[in-house]
């Protein structure tokens, strides 16, 4: 029996036992992250699909994974036999509708609140009470049923340094206590690991990728504390820490020390927190519900770090031109190259540079069909060779100390068709689009999405997943607040300023056939002031590499968007050159070469 | 003393005598219409200012009007001595949040109840209900203080010719009937004129420029009532409809049947009916708030009605173009013609027409400066003569038995400098964008507007209304549900479908100096089937009148804008010309000629 279909039908038999009638499993941890650590990760063992975002709704009668656009076709391949269905998650088809037509009035439905944040829970709360269902949020079926469970991760924790950092933590938090006076708040429990991370300059390794740590952080008064696991500090920089001010303190002590806390006004974000902590809160404690201050003020990026980060784009650029020149050469030498051969090439030319601390995020290697899954992965059990034409799509990026990058491209194998050469172009034209607008300080970012679309919904085409994210700085690849994407609500906390770093990374996705996805990160630049005073922003690229000239169809293209793609050009040229020797100039001088 | 100051002293008065602190009194009466009967113009009554949009608040201390940026300049002049001052209403400047930190606890607020809507006085009052601060909703302090209030209109009610109609009212009845089943509900109030005009096509004369009479429509289980004013009804047209199963009702008695209702499922538009009217409803009847569902079935307009809004537009363009020759050859005749002159010249060619009804809006003819005021009006005390070079603005519509026509064009006055030459050019860039715009069915239309602004963006340039608005057919020029504004919240009801008519009408305001707002009409298409089943639309110009060659800068337009411009002119030279003798025809041809 698969083991998926056995371990569903356990959680079955103690929902029989505990009167649970539904079974929510978010892909979730206590910090809310986007990726968590493999402690957590509840629904791959439960139903084999990896993808970094989904929810599993369980019943006695049905099974299903709830996921978004970017992992249909692997969710599809990945539950096969398990026992779970897909259901395509959309605006119009949620599982939270889903789950309200499937219970009678009376039901019962349990959630672990330790993974769901306390908006999450509170809004499941009154919808689950307006149709007379109940809600059990202490549920965890998982922990007695998950054999050899792997623990979480306790790397050790290390300083930002300061010369890239450039803000001290003693600066920051004042910063934010500020803020804490000004929302009437005179304490501030922090749960998401980036804003810890931030605030406190210190970074780990926990989850793959991130340069987070498992913690927590209580501003409690003059108090700040750190939550952290044990054997985590060097002696050195505990004791610097505490000489700053830092108490430090067990991961594990968090409930404990949360349950002493009386008559505080703790400022806490209800995406940001775990439903589980704030009920442990003695009524005495008045709660100010707002978004973190850190979720804002790192977001902003200073003029130094965007130089940092310019230069981290270089180096950055520069690893993808040795690797754009060794497959063009490999391949043209007949030598085999795999997907997995690629992800390490481009892994090992980046770590060469000293500032690399690791991948930004797991590196998206697809030749043809494979690219057209958004979140392929390759793996030792199932990778392509890149032995046919088409179209290698390549998603990476780096985490450098002075910054962190994430660009894709797309790489013509051989001869490419004219519809290839359609869908490529079409999709610079919507990158172009979106990279070359001026919009008001301030506006929505979902408002904007329609810019980057327009040229593919002539075609009839669009892709299921948003146009752009938020990234962090030497911090999460996809960090907030502001997202670009027209499935999401615009909000006070999706609006755009000048110093935000973004993704523009529009695409086709042709499904058993290629994908095409073109992302450079782009960060806002003040344009110009109207006679009335308000502020027009622009982007700024930020990312390094061409595009391909040979992929497009020049008919298509207007003559500002040929512009475009020249400024754009000479600008990698004129910056990457500098670091090339005379045979990679020459190489990138051809790609570079005026339309 | 100024009228205005003295009749907020009386107000103020009744205010202290009542115990209110705070009076809000919004453009609005009971059918929650966007231009009101002059017996519900309390506002210009009180405060002088004649705009279509706005809101009063006064306490002891203060008293301002709310409007938004299409009224701020005509605001600013008519509020002069008044005792009012301008508030600039924003998104982030609105009066309820002004009004709460003007106010301390324990406050009183009062309204008249018979003028909000049943959302609007719900949200006010949770509003003020957590700030401590109470609400009186029977609070009419007009009526008292009055002199020669003018009467409610009262003109003759009569129907529109199933010819141009094309659906029987029984049809429309039937539908509803259907709709109110899906909805559990058993009764339907509508208070809304445009939608009982629809559903009963039948029209009247009782609100300037809105073919709508005086009414409400309530379907009692197989019953239908209409309630209408004395004396509006031929004794034929009456018998008609009680053939047809109508129970006509006097307008006053709509108060006295509605309490004697008993155990109704009543489903009620909360933001189409007056809060006084659910209020006196018995509990024994359960509401059921949804939208009216006249609101998206009349929005939706079939290929017949299409076909005879084509028609319309070609008569309404020909009227156009008899203007535009009568304009340059009295200009080049050294004649003195006023913004008056062109309004009443505009009027009689377009009544010439067997079909015409009325203007559907009140002319706009703005010379130079005063075309800045996006919603100027001359009037016999103050207008403006065409005696210098510059541009004149013209927006206007006609109400004809087979559609209703809203366009604005801009005519070039002697020599057009560089900028106003590239002013131009940018208004039509937006225009065009949206216009050659492909989008998805479905999409809520907020998040389409950024296309229409972006070419203006680029410029530090933004205009402070809608892009556009739905329009009715033989019925109200300004009819929702879609609303093409970033400034709007994308919802359910702001949803585009195919054959639904908005307005595509950006502009760019010099205060003090000129107005440029370029607008058609447009009817949403299919354009084409995804691979994916997915359906895109696009619009097709239905307004027939060439835009100012001479005012375009053509460096600035891309190819394909050549190509829209050089298309649309051929249609519009190819529908229109057939009507035209030969000296207009070369006229027109000459302003259609390919760039």
């Amino acid at each position: 029996m698969n083991p998926h279909k056995q371990r569903l039908e356990q959680i079955r038999e103690m929902m029989r036992v505990e009167g649970i009638d539904a079974y929510i499993l978010p892909m979730s941890d206590p910090h809310l992250s986007e990726y968590i650590p493999s402690f957590w990760k509840g629904i791959e063992w439960l139903c084999g699909f990896s993808g970094s975002a989904g929810v599993l709704l369980i019943t006695q009668k049905e099974a299903s994974l709830w996921t978004d656009g970017r992992y249909w076709l692997q969710a599809q391949k990945q539950l096969q036999d398990t026992g779970f269905v897909l259901q395509k998650a959309t605006k119009d088809h949620t599982y939270t509708s889903y789950l309200l037509s499937l219970l009678p009035p009376s039901s019962v439905v349990g959630i672990d609140g330790r993974i769901f944040s306390l908006k999450a829970k509170s809004e499941l709360e009154s919808l689950l009470h307006s149709a007379h269902i109940s809600l059990h949020s202490q549920c965890d079926l998982l922990s007695p049923l998950w054999q050899n469970r792997p623990p979480l991760q306790r790397e050790p924790i290390f300083e930002h340094p300061l010369e890239y950092a450039l803000q001290d933590r003693g600066q920051k938090l004042s910063t934010i206590r500020e803020k804490l006076r000004e929302c009437g708040a005179d304490s501030h429990l922090i749960a998401s690991l980036e804003d810890i991370a931030w605030i406190s300059n210190l970074r780990g390794s926990d989850i793959e990728c991130n340069p987070v740590f498992m913690s927590y952080l209580l501003i409690e008064g003059l108090n700040t504390y750190l939550f952290i696991q044990e054997g985590t500090l060097s002696e050195e920089l505990q004791k610097k820490l505490e000489s700053e001010g830092f108490i430090i303190k067990r991961y594990e002590e968090i409930e404990e020390h949360l349950k002493g806390l009386r008559e505080r006004k703790i400022l806490l974000d209800p995406e940001r927190i775990p439903s589980s902590l704030s009920q442990i809160l003695h009524p005495s404690n008045t709660l100010i519900q707002e978004y973190n201050p850190s979720l804002f003020l790192k977001s902003i990026k200073s003029k130094e770090q965007i130089e940092h980060i310019k230069n981290a784009m270089e180096q950055d650029g520069v690893a993808l031109c040795h690797l754009g020149i060794w497959l063009e050469e490999s391949l043209r030498s007949g030598e085999r190259i795999s997907e997995l051969d690629i992800e390490s090439k481009l892994h090992s030319l980046r770590a060469s540079h000293s500032l690399f601390w690791g991948d930004s995020f797991n590196t998206i290697v697809g030749f043809n069909a494979n690219g057209a899954q958004c979140h392929y992965r390759a793996t030792k059990e199932s990778y392509s060779y890149i032995d046919d034409k088409g179209f290698l799509l390549l998603d990476s990026g780096g985490s450098y100390l002075n910054g962190t990058t994430d660009i894709t491209r797309v790489f013509p194998i051989g001869e490419i068709s004219k519809e290839q050469k359609r869908d490529y172009t079409l999709v610079l034209k919507a990158h172009i689009a979106m990279s070359s607008s001026v919009f008001p300080q301030g506006i929505a970012m979902p408002l904007l999405d329609a810019l980057t679309r327009a040229p593919l919904w002539k075609y009839h085409l669009d892709y299921a997943h948003g146009t752009g994210h938020g990234v962090g700085y030497f911090l999460n690849v996809h960090e907030g607040p502001q997202v670009l994407s027209y499935f999401a609500p615009p909000l006070e906390k999706s609006k755009v300023y000048e110093g935000m770093i973004t993704s523009i990374e529009p695409g086709i996705y042709r499904e058993g056939k290629w994908g095409i996805r073109l992302e450079n990160l782009v960060v806002t630049q003040l344009d110009g002031v109207s006679e009335e005073g308000r502020e027009f922003l622009r982007f700024e690229a930020l990312s390094l590499y061409p595009f391909e000239r040979e992929c497009l169809e020049l008919e298509l293209l207007e003559k500002s968007e040929r512009e475009w793609i020249n400024s754009y050009h000479q600008e990698v040229y004129s910056r990457l050159s500098k670091y090339l020797d005379s045979k990679m100039q020459k190489w990138l001088e051809k790609k570079c070469e005026r339309l």
